[in-house]
Protein backbone atom coordinates (compact mmCIF):
# COMPACT_ATOMS: atom_id res chain seq x y z
CA UNK A 1 0.00 0.00 0.00
CA UNK A 2 1.46 3.54 -1.01
CA UNK A 3 2.53 5.89 1.68
CA UNK A 4 2.97 8.93 0.78
CA UNK A 5 3.36 12.75 2.88
CA UNK A 6 2.50 15.88 1.94
CA UNK A 7 4.60 18.28 3.83
CA UNK A 8 5.21 22.23 3.73
CA UNK A 9 8.30 23.23 1.87
CA UNK A 10 10.26 26.38 2.11
CA UNK A 11 12.30 28.45 -0.63
CA UNK A 12 14.24 25.26 -2.07
CA UNK A 13 13.35 21.81 -2.34
CA UNK A 14 15.54 20.44 0.46
CA UNK A 15 14.01 23.44 2.94
CA UNK A 16 10.84 21.81 5.14
CA UNK A 17 10.04 24.26 7.51
CA UNK A 18 7.05 23.14 9.37
CA UNK A 19 6.63 22.12 13.02
CA UNK A 20 3.75 19.78 11.92
CA UNK A 21 5.03 17.91 8.77
CA UNK A 22 8.28 17.36 11.12
CA UNK A 23 6.38 15.77 13.86
CA UNK A 24 5.06 13.23 11.63
CA UNK A 25 8.25 12.91 10.12
CA UNK A 26 9.69 11.51 12.78
CA UNK A 27 6.65 9.65 13.85
CA UNK A 28 6.95 7.51 10.43
CA UNK A 29 10.21 7.38 10.99
CA UNK A 30 9.47 5.60 15.06
CA UNK A 31 7.32 3.19 13.30
CA UNK A 32 9.98 2.12 10.89
CA UNK A 33 7.29 3.46 8.13
CA UNK A 34 9.28 5.35 4.93
CA UNK A 35 7.01 7.16 2.81
CA UNK A 36 7.38 6.09 -0.91
CA UNK A 37 6.93 9.73 -1.68
CA UNK A 38 7.11 13.05 -0.17
CA UNK A 39 5.61 16.21 -1.50
CA UNK A 40 6.64 19.27 -0.81
CA UNK A 41 3.40 21.65 -0.79
CA UNK A 42 3.98 25.43 -0.84
CA UNK A 43 1.37 27.58 1.49
CA UNK A 44 -0.16 28.71 -1.34
CA UNK A 45 -0.36 25.21 -2.96
CA UNK A 46 -3.83 24.52 -1.45
CA UNK A 47 -5.18 22.82 -4.86
CA UNK A 48 -2.56 20.18 -4.40
CA UNK A 49 -3.99 19.26 -1.19
CA UNK A 50 -7.89 20.20 -1.52
CA UNK A 51 -8.15 16.07 -1.76
CA UNK A 52 -8.12 15.87 1.46
CA UNK A 53 -10.83 18.38 2.24
CA UNK A 54 -8.93 20.73 4.42
CA UNK A 55 -5.86 23.45 3.35
CA UNK A 56 -2.98 22.77 5.85
CA UNK A 57 -0.32 20.22 5.88
CA UNK A 58 0.63 17.32 7.05
CA UNK A 59 -1.36 14.85 5.13
CA UNK A 60 -0.53 12.07 5.12
CA UNK A 61 -2.21 8.99 2.60
CA UNK A 62 -2.00 5.35 3.59
CA UNK A 63 -3.37 3.24 0.81
CA UNK A 64 -7.08 4.51 0.30
CA UNK A 65 -6.88 6.51 3.79
CA UNK A 66 -6.37 10.23 3.90
CA UNK A 67 -5.75 11.79 7.27
CA UNK A 68 -4.78 15.58 8.09
CA UNK A 69 -3.77 17.14 11.33
CA UNK A 70 -0.42 16.29 12.75
CA UNK A 71 -2.22 15.07 16.09
CA UNK A 72 -4.85 12.79 14.32
CA UNK A 73 -2.27 11.33 12.10
CA UNK A 74 0.04 10.59 15.34
CA UNK A 75 -3.06 8.80 16.73
CA UNK A 76 -4.00 6.99 13.30
CA UNK A 77 -0.54 5.79 12.96
CA UNK A 78 -0.39 4.01 16.49
CA UNK A 79 -3.86 2.40 15.81
CA UNK A 80 -3.49 1.12 12.68
CA UNK A 81 0.29 -0.11 12.88
CA UNK A 82 0.04 -1.41 17.18
CA UNK A 83 2.67 -4.04 16.02
CA UNK A 84 5.22 -1.34 15.33
CA UNK A 85 7.09 0.45 18.34
CA UNK A 86 4.72 3.00 20.40
CA UNK A 87 4.17 6.53 19.68
CA UNK A 88 2.49 7.09 23.63
CA UNK A 89 3.06 4.07 25.41
CA UNK A 90 -0.62 3.39 26.05
CA UNK A 91 -3.55 5.21 26.68
CA UNK A 92 -2.53 7.82 29.45
CA UNK A 93 0.74 8.33 27.66
CA UNK A 94 -1.26 9.29 24.40
CA UNK A 95 -3.76 11.21 26.63
CA UNK A 96 -0.62 13.73 28.30
CA UNK A 97 0.97 13.73 24.67
CA UNK A 98 -2.20 15.40 23.84
CA UNK A 99 -1.76 17.75 26.64
CA UNK A 100 1.99 18.40 25.53
CA UNK A 101 0.67 18.63 22.11
CA UNK A 102 -1.59 21.70 23.08
CA UNK A 103 1.24 23.58 25.33
CA UNK A 104 3.25 23.30 22.34
CA UNK A 105 1.18 24.33 20.06
CA UNK A 106 -0.03 27.48 22.03
CA UNK A 107 2.73 28.15 24.43
CA UNK A 108 5.93 26.65 22.50
CA UNK A 109 5.55 27.30 19.45
CA UNK A 110 3.79 30.73 20.12
CA UNK A 111 7.28 32.00 21.82
CA UNK A 112 9.42 30.57 18.87
CA UNK A 113 7.57 32.26 16.14
CA UNK A 114 8.04 36.22 16.47
CA UNK A 115 12.01 35.03 17.01
CA UNK A 116 12.25 33.46 13.24
CA UNK A 117 9.19 34.91 11.80
CA UNK A 118 11.25 37.39 10.14
CA UNK A 119 14.14 35.14 8.57
CA UNK A 120 11.46 32.23 8.04
CA UNK A 121 9.31 34.66 5.55
CA UNK A 122 12.81 35.73 3.90
CA UNK A 123 13.46 32.53 3.07
CA UNK A 124 9.92 30.49 2.03
CA UNK A 125 8.87 30.84 -1.46
CA UNK A 126 8.68 33.79 -3.20
CA UNK A 127 5.34 33.08 -4.61
CA UNK A 128 3.93 32.09 -0.33
CA UNK A 129 5.86 35.27 0.60
CA UNK A 130 2.47 37.64 0.18
CA UNK A 131 0.62 35.20 1.26
CA UNK A 132 2.58 34.21 4.60
CA UNK A 133 3.02 38.50 5.77
CA UNK A 134 -0.56 38.64 4.83
CA UNK A 135 -2.02 35.91 7.07
CA UNK A 136 0.46 36.08 9.74
CA UNK A 137 0.37 40.04 10.10
CA UNK A 138 -3.44 39.40 10.67
CA UNK A 139 -3.27 36.77 13.15
CA UNK A 140 -0.46 38.56 15.09
CA UNK A 141 -1.77 42.21 14.97
CA UNK A 142 1.85 43.22 14.28
CA UNK A 143 3.89 43.91 11.06
CA UNK A 144 6.73 41.54 10.67
CA UNK A 145 9.19 44.33 11.21
CA UNK A 146 7.49 45.62 14.51
CA UNK A 147 8.12 41.72 15.67
CA UNK A 148 11.95 41.71 14.66
CA UNK A 149 11.77 45.59 17.09
CA UNK A 150 10.24 43.88 19.98
CA UNK A 151 13.36 41.11 19.97
CA UNK A 152 14.50 41.07 23.06
CA UNK A 153 10.92 40.65 25.11
CA UNK A 154 10.21 37.84 22.64
CA UNK A 155 13.58 36.17 23.80
CA UNK A 156 12.95 36.57 27.94
CA UNK A 157 9.35 35.39 27.11
CA UNK A 158 10.97 32.18 25.67
CA UNK A 159 12.93 31.58 28.35
CA UNK A 160 10.37 32.15 30.84
CA UNK A 161 8.51 29.16 28.46
CA UNK A 162 11.26 26.97 28.39
CA UNK A 163 11.31 26.47 32.09
CA UNK A 164 8.83 23.39 32.59
CA UNK A 165 11.14 21.58 29.35
CA UNK A 166 14.59 22.26 31.52
CA UNK A 167 13.44 20.85 34.55
CA UNK A 168 11.67 17.80 33.30
CA UNK A 169 14.92 17.37 31.31
CA UNK A 170 16.82 17.35 34.51
CA UNK A 171 15.00 13.98 35.27
CA UNK A 172 15.49 11.65 32.00
CA UNK A 173 16.95 11.67 28.73
CA UNK A 174 13.97 12.24 26.89
CA UNK A 175 10.00 14.11 27.30
CA UNK A 176 9.52 10.40 27.33
CA UNK A 177 11.47 9.08 29.08
CA UNK A 178 14.18 6.97 28.95
CA UNK A 179 13.86 6.74 25.62
CA UNK A 180 12.19 9.34 22.68
CA UNK A 181 9.27 9.10 21.56
CA UNK A 182 5.91 11.18 19.94
CA UNK A 183 6.19 13.91 23.40
CA UNK A 184 9.81 14.43 22.01
CA UNK A 185 8.99 14.62 18.83
CA UNK A 186 6.05 17.29 20.23
CA UNK A 187 8.60 19.51 21.30
CA UNK A 188 11.54 19.14 19.36
CA UNK A 189 9.43 20.02 16.11
CA UNK A 190 9.46 23.60 17.38
CA UNK A 191 13.55 24.18 17.68
CA UNK A 192 13.61 22.13 14.15
CA UNK A 193 11.08 24.44 12.74
CA UNK A 194 13.80 27.75 14.04
CA UNK A 195 16.61 25.24 12.73
CA UNK A 196 15.01 25.58 9.60
CA UNK A 197 13.71 28.78 9.12
CA UNK A 198 16.86 31.10 10.50
CA UNK A 199 20.29 30.68 10.43
CA UNK A 200 20.04 32.76 14.01
CA UNK A 201 20.42 30.28 16.98
CA UNK A 202 17.35 29.87 19.05
CA UNK A 203 19.69 29.11 22.15
CA UNK A 204 22.61 30.26 23.29
CA UNK A 205 25.54 27.43 23.00
CA UNK A 206 26.10 26.07 26.20
CA UNK A 207 21.87 25.77 26.58
CA UNK A 208 21.14 23.02 28.99
CA UNK A 209 18.84 21.63 26.44
CA UNK A 210 21.53 21.05 23.81
CA UNK A 211 21.73 17.05 25.03
CA UNK A 212 18.54 16.54 24.13
CA UNK A 213 18.76 18.24 20.80
CA UNK A 214 22.20 16.54 19.57
CA UNK A 215 20.01 13.43 20.38
CA UNK A 216 17.06 14.16 18.83
CA UNK A 217 18.98 15.11 15.89
CA UNK A 218 20.94 12.14 16.03
CA UNK A 219 17.65 10.06 15.56
CA UNK A 220 16.71 7.97 13.03
CA UNK A 221 20.13 8.26 10.59
CA UNK A 222 19.98 12.21 11.25
CA UNK A 223 16.75 12.44 9.98
CA UNK A 224 16.39 16.39 11.17
CA UNK A 225 19.58 16.90 9.62
CA UNK A 226 18.57 15.53 6.15
CA UNK A 227 16.86 18.30 4.94
CA UNK A 228 18.62 21.28 7.05
CA UNK A 229 18.71 24.35 5.55
CA UNK A 230 21.11 26.16 7.41
CA UNK A 231 24.54 25.78 9.22
CA UNK A 232 24.04 27.23 12.73
CA UNK A 233 26.78 26.97 13.76
CA UNK A 234 26.01 25.32 17.10
CA UNK A 235 25.23 21.82 18.22
CA UNK A 236 21.72 20.43 18.07
CA UNK B 1 1.99 -1.58 57.65
CA UNK B 2 1.54 1.79 59.11
CA UNK B 3 0.50 4.47 56.74
CA UNK B 4 0.87 7.80 57.95
CA UNK B 5 0.48 11.20 55.88
CA UNK B 6 1.98 14.19 56.84
CA UNK B 7 -0.01 17.32 55.85
CA UNK B 8 -0.25 20.95 55.52
CA UNK B 9 -2.83 22.59 58.00
CA UNK B 10 -4.66 25.96 57.81
CA UNK B 11 -6.53 27.84 60.50
CA UNK B 12 -8.35 24.99 61.45
CA UNK B 13 -7.83 21.24 61.47
CA UNK B 14 -10.35 21.01 58.73
CA UNK B 15 -8.31 23.25 56.52
CA UNK B 16 -5.68 21.92 54.41
CA UNK B 17 -4.27 24.17 52.11
CA UNK B 18 -1.72 22.89 50.20
CA UNK B 19 -1.77 21.70 46.80
CA UNK B 20 1.24 18.87 47.53
CA UNK B 21 -0.79 17.02 49.93
CA UNK B 22 -3.78 17.10 48.14
CA UNK B 23 -2.28 15.42 45.08
CA UNK B 24 -0.81 12.59 47.58
CA UNK B 25 -4.11 12.29 49.09
CA UNK B 26 -5.88 11.63 45.88
CA UNK B 27 -2.69 9.46 44.84
CA UNK B 28 -3.73 6.92 47.69
CA UNK B 29 -7.18 7.04 47.44
CA UNK B 30 -6.49 6.37 43.88
CA UNK B 31 -4.14 3.38 45.32
CA UNK B 32 -6.80 2.37 47.51
CA UNK B 33 -5.03 3.25 49.95
CA UNK B 34 -6.17 4.83 53.62
CA UNK B 35 -3.93 6.36 55.64
CA UNK B 36 -4.02 5.10 59.25
CA UNK B 37 -3.25 8.51 60.35
CA UNK B 38 -3.62 11.69 58.74
CA UNK B 39 -1.19 14.29 60.73
CA UNK B 40 -1.69 18.13 60.16
CA UNK B 41 1.58 20.03 60.26
CA UNK B 42 1.52 23.63 60.56
CA UNK B 43 3.87 25.83 57.93
CA UNK B 44 6.12 26.22 61.23
CA UNK B 45 5.93 22.57 62.51
CA UNK B 46 9.28 22.07 61.09
CA UNK B 47 10.24 19.59 64.12
CA UNK B 48 7.25 17.43 63.67
CA UNK B 49 8.70 16.02 60.04
CA UNK B 50 12.30 17.13 60.75
CA UNK B 51 12.59 12.78 60.93
CA UNK B 52 12.41 12.81 57.34
CA UNK B 53 15.27 14.96 56.48
CA UNK B 54 13.89 17.78 54.88
CA UNK B 55 10.98 20.91 55.97
CA UNK B 56 8.21 20.08 53.53
CA UNK B 57 5.01 18.46 53.40
CA UNK B 58 3.64 16.29 52.37
CA UNK B 59 5.81 13.31 54.19
CA UNK B 60 4.41 9.83 53.80
CA UNK B 61 5.85 6.72 56.18
CA UNK B 62 4.79 3.75 54.66
CA UNK B 63 6.16 0.92 57.71
CA UNK B 64 9.59 1.65 57.87
CA UNK B 65 9.98 3.84 54.51
CA UNK B 66 10.07 7.16 54.85
CA UNK B 67 9.16 9.60 51.84
CA UNK B 68 9.13 13.09 51.08
CA UNK B 69 8.05 15.41 47.59
CA UNK B 70 5.01 14.85 46.28
CA UNK B 71 6.65 13.59 43.04
CA UNK B 72 8.86 11.50 45.05
CA UNK B 73 6.11 10.09 46.49
CA UNK B 74 3.84 9.27 44.01
CA UNK B 75 6.45 7.19 42.26
CA UNK B 76 7.42 5.65 45.68
CA UNK B 77 3.11 4.57 45.30
CA UNK B 78 3.44 3.55 42.04
CA UNK B 79 6.47 1.24 42.53
CA UNK B 80 5.87 -0.30 46.00
CA UNK B 81 1.76 -0.75 45.15
CA UNK B 82 2.37 -2.12 41.16
CA UNK B 83 -1.13 -4.52 41.68
CA UNK B 84 -3.33 -1.46 42.58
CA UNK B 85 -4.91 1.08 39.81
CA UNK B 86 -2.05 2.69 37.80
CA UNK B 87 -1.13 6.51 38.71
CA UNK B 88 0.73 6.39 35.43
CA UNK B 89 -0.20 3.82 32.89
CA UNK B 90 3.14 2.81 32.21
CA UNK B 91 6.51 4.88 31.85
CA UNK B 92 5.37 7.09 29.00
CA UNK B 93 2.61 7.93 31.12
CA UNK B 94 5.04 8.28 34.02
CA UNK B 95 7.35 10.60 32.13
CA UNK B 96 4.55 13.06 30.95
CA UNK B 97 2.98 13.05 33.87
CA UNK B 98 6.33 14.57 35.19
CA UNK B 99 6.12 17.31 32.67
CA UNK B 100 2.49 18.07 34.04
CA UNK B 101 4.05 18.39 37.19
CA UNK B 102 6.79 20.29 36.45
CA UNK B 103 4.27 23.15 34.27
CA UNK B 104 1.47 22.38 37.09
CA UNK B 105 4.34 23.53 39.38
CA UNK B 106 6.42 26.63 38.09
CA UNK B 107 3.30 27.78 35.69
CA UNK B 108 -0.11 27.07 36.94
CA UNK B 109 1.01 27.16 40.89
CA UNK B 110 2.77 30.47 40.04
CA UNK B 111 -0.35 32.07 38.56
CA UNK B 112 -2.86 30.80 41.18
CA UNK B 113 -0.61 32.14 43.83
CA UNK B 114 -0.98 36.08 43.45
CA UNK B 115 -4.96 35.21 43.42
CA UNK B 116 -4.89 33.21 46.49
CA UNK B 117 -2.07 34.67 48.82
CA UNK B 118 -4.08 37.69 50.65
CA UNK B 119 -7.13 35.44 51.43
CA UNK B 120 -4.58 32.20 52.34
CA UNK B 121 -2.43 34.61 54.18
CA UNK B 122 -5.92 35.59 56.47
CA UNK B 123 -6.32 31.53 57.40
CA UNK B 124 -3.89 29.88 58.38
CA UNK B 125 -3.08 29.38 61.72
CA UNK B 126 -1.71 32.95 63.21
CA UNK B 127 0.99 31.00 64.54
CA UNK B 128 2.29 30.52 60.70
CA UNK B 129 1.34 34.03 59.51
CA UNK B 130 4.52 35.80 59.96
CA UNK B 131 6.67 33.26 58.73
CA UNK B 132 4.44 32.94 55.58
CA UNK B 133 4.35 36.69 54.71
CA UNK B 134 8.13 36.44 55.19
CA UNK B 135 9.22 33.71 52.98
CA UNK B 136 6.33 34.59 50.32
CA UNK B 137 6.96 38.11 49.93
CA UNK B 138 11.06 37.49 49.73
CA UNK B 139 10.44 34.65 47.17
CA UNK B 140 8.18 36.94 45.17
CA UNK B 141 9.74 40.26 45.62
CA UNK B 142 6.20 41.73 46.23
CA UNK B 143 4.17 42.24 49.54
CA UNK B 144 1.00 40.58 49.56
CA UNK B 145 -0.90 44.06 49.57
CA UNK B 146 0.73 44.73 46.43
CA UNK B 147 -0.35 41.28 44.97
CA UNK B 148 -3.42 41.86 45.74
CA UNK B 149 -4.11 45.97 43.99
CA UNK B 150 -2.61 44.16 40.98
CA UNK B 151 -5.22 41.16 40.79
CA UNK B 152 -6.62 42.25 37.17
CA UNK B 153 -3.32 41.34 35.90
CA UNK B 154 -2.92 38.20 37.47
CA UNK B 155 -6.50 36.87 36.53
CA UNK B 156 -5.63 37.95 32.68
CA UNK B 157 -2.19 35.81 33.37
CA UNK B 158 -4.35 32.57 34.50
CA UNK B 159 -6.40 32.51 31.72
CA UNK B 160 -3.80 32.71 28.98
CA UNK B 161 -2.28 29.98 31.05
CA UNK B 162 -5.44 27.69 31.56
CA UNK B 163 -5.76 27.80 27.44
CA UNK B 164 -3.54 24.76 26.86
CA UNK B 165 -5.93 22.82 29.88
CA UNK B 166 -8.82 23.94 28.44
CA UNK B 167 -8.35 22.66 25.09
CA UNK B 168 -6.72 18.95 25.97
CA UNK B 169 -10.10 18.97 28.44
CA UNK B 170 -12.37 19.03 25.14
CA UNK B 171 -11.18 16.04 23.95
CA UNK B 172 -11.09 14.34 26.68
CA UNK B 173 -12.97 13.87 30.21
CA UNK B 174 -10.05 13.68 32.05
CA UNK B 175 -6.15 14.88 31.84
CA UNK B 176 -5.33 11.99 31.65
CA UNK B 177 -7.69 10.08 28.97
CA UNK B 178 -11.19 8.15 29.72
CA UNK B 179 -10.08 8.24 33.45
CA UNK B 180 -8.81 10.50 36.36
CA UNK B 181 -5.13 9.30 37.52
CA UNK B 182 -2.08 11.26 38.74
CA UNK B 183 -2.04 13.21 35.84
CA UNK B 184 -5.24 14.93 37.28
CA UNK B 185 -4.52 15.63 40.62
CA UNK B 186 -1.48 17.43 39.98
CA UNK B 187 -3.65 20.35 37.87
CA UNK B 188 -7.02 19.95 40.12
CA UNK B 189 -4.66 20.20 43.46
CA UNK B 190 -3.85 23.57 41.84
CA UNK B 191 -7.84 24.41 42.14
CA UNK B 192 -8.62 22.54 45.05
CA UNK B 193 -5.36 24.53 46.91
CA UNK B 194 -7.17 27.67 45.92
CA UNK B 195 -11.10 26.45 47.02
CA UNK B 196 -9.42 25.68 50.08
CA UNK B 197 -7.69 29.06 50.73
CA UNK B 198 -10.38 31.72 49.79
CA UNK B 199 -13.74 32.32 49.30
CA UNK B 200 -13.46 34.32 45.95
CA UNK B 201 -14.07 31.92 43.30
CA UNK B 202 -10.77 31.25 40.82
CA UNK B 203 -13.34 30.64 37.90
CA UNK B 204 -16.56 32.29 36.77
CA UNK B 205 -19.56 30.04 36.68
CA UNK B 206 -20.02 28.90 33.61
CA UNK B 207 -15.98 28.10 32.79
CA UNK B 208 -15.47 25.34 30.36
CA UNK B 209 -13.61 23.73 33.10
CA UNK B 210 -16.27 23.15 36.00
CA UNK B 211 -17.44 19.98 34.53
CA UNK B 212 -14.00 18.83 35.20
CA UNK B 213 -14.13 20.22 37.92
CA UNK B 214 -16.88 18.62 39.58
CA UNK B 215 -16.11 15.53 38.08
CA UNK B 216 -13.04 15.56 40.53
CA UNK B 217 -15.00 16.94 43.50
CA UNK B 218 -16.83 13.56 43.38
CA UNK B 219 -14.34 11.40 43.22
CA UNK B 220 -13.33 8.74 45.93
CA UNK B 221 -16.56 9.93 48.03
CA UNK B 222 -16.00 13.51 47.50
CA UNK B 223 -12.96 13.53 48.89
CA UNK B 224 -12.16 17.16 47.95
CA UNK B 225 -15.08 18.30 49.82
CA UNK B 226 -14.71 16.44 52.75
CA UNK B 227 -11.98 18.82 54.42
CA UNK B 228 -12.96 22.43 52.12
CA UNK B 229 -12.87 25.24 54.12
CA UNK B 230 -15.16 27.65 52.20
CA UNK B 231 -18.36 27.41 50.47
CA UNK B 232 -17.76 29.20 47.27
CA UNK B 233 -21.39 29.02 45.63
CA UNK B 234 -19.81 27.98 42.28
CA UNK B 235 -19.72 24.44 41.00
CA UNK B 236 -16.82 22.48 41.53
Amino acid sequence: MALKLYERVGKQDDHRPSPFSWRIKFALAHKGLKPDENVPVLFTDKDIIAFSGQGFVPVLVDGDQVVSDSWTIARYLEDAYPDRPSLFGGPQGRALAGFVNRWADGVLNAAVFPLVIKDLHANIDPRDQDYFQQTREKRLGRTIEQFDAERPSFEANLAKVLMPLRQHLEDQAFVSGAAPAYGDYIVFSAFQWARCSSPTPLLAPDDSLHPWLNAMSGLYDGLACSLLRFETGQPG
